[in-house]
């Protein structure tokens, strides 16, 4: 005998349930069916809180991409020297890539079977390019080595960022979303040869 | 009406087909008949070569790995400081993951569900270990910057270099092995800001 859960959710609440399941299963393998299994609720009360699946996948990776695209209205991300307002952003990536770890993550898996993957790639395409702005005004004011092709250095920036999801786990005695900042930071603009 | 292609394979060329549904499909997803169908000669072909599915991933691995150690053994990984035998060290694996693009692809992307599996990860672990020793002897030195976790950077100059299996295409007007082993060693050594 089965008892169901008794449906205390929210759209957030069930989102953070959903996402869950789709960075276990992949989103093309996971089915109302799993989701409805893992919320511990009827599949009709989850179209109670949201149209399906897509839907789910809308609302989690807007999550994601409204963190990052967050950073670029900060105040440290308006002002100042190109290099320093890419310093920021870098810095910023990483910390809401930790923060929103789950979402990151599913968003950084996105394929592009479906049009919300496909909106949700091109989102983070138009993310990528304000960073390469950003890189090559750096660039052209001299304040980054100019002996590295800057697409080369988006893409390897960009890997080793995300990369993190592969590995950061939350958890009492690793560190902190700031420690891997940090560590990112002095690695990526420094060089471990230090300054 | 199918004809079945004259079987001319080697182990060596049936093992660049395999290696390319692995890499498609992954490796659990790939059956005996998807490798006779791309290979397109029967399966009791495939097996006068290879014992089997299994067989094939562990000598794709292998020329992964094997590229891997031998860097190890290279006169720059032999002889210097710790700090400039891990430079080449680090030019060296892009070399390779560049040079054996779809074996370390296959190496990267391994889950641990069979032995055969498990051993590759196994002797992945102890290459990193391997890594992670010349960066703890370079920092023991003082030849790289102290106020960054070992552990870290660790994580982060290997995803930076693994995630190249992510974008890298061989292709006549792209960066070559050695275009890119340069961005990522003055990257990870000297970082963005120049020396």
């Amino acid at each position: 005998m089965t008892t169901a859960r008794r449906d205390t959710y929210t759209p957030e609440t069930l989102l953070s349930v959903a996402v869950q399941v789709f960075n276990q299963r992949g989103y093309d393998g996971t089915s109302m069916e799993h989701l409805s299994r893992a919320a511990g609720i009827s599949k009709s009360s989850i179209y109670h809180h949201v149209s399906g699946k897509e839907d789910l996948l809308r609302r989690a990776v807007s999550r994601a991409l409204d963190g990052l695209f967050a950073i670029l209205e900060e105040p440290g991300a308006r002002e100042g020297r190109p290099v320093d307002i890419l310093e920021h952003v870098v810095r910023r990536m990483v910390e809401v890539l930790i923060s929103e770890l789950p979402y990151v993550t599913l968003l950084l898996r996105v394929r592009g079977n479906t049009a919300t993957e496909r909106w949700a790639l091109e989102r983070r395409r138009d993310f990528d390019h304000r960073v390469a702005e950003l890189l090559k005004a750096a660039a052209a004011d001299g304040d980054v080595r100019a002996d590295v092709e800057m697409r080369l250095v988006t893409r390897l920036v960009f890997g080793m960022i995300n990369s993190i999801v592969e590995w950061y786990r939350p958890d009492a005695r690793g560190a902190t979303g700031r420690e891997v900042a940090d560590a990112v930071v002095r690695l990526v603009f420094s060089g471990l040869r230090g300054d």
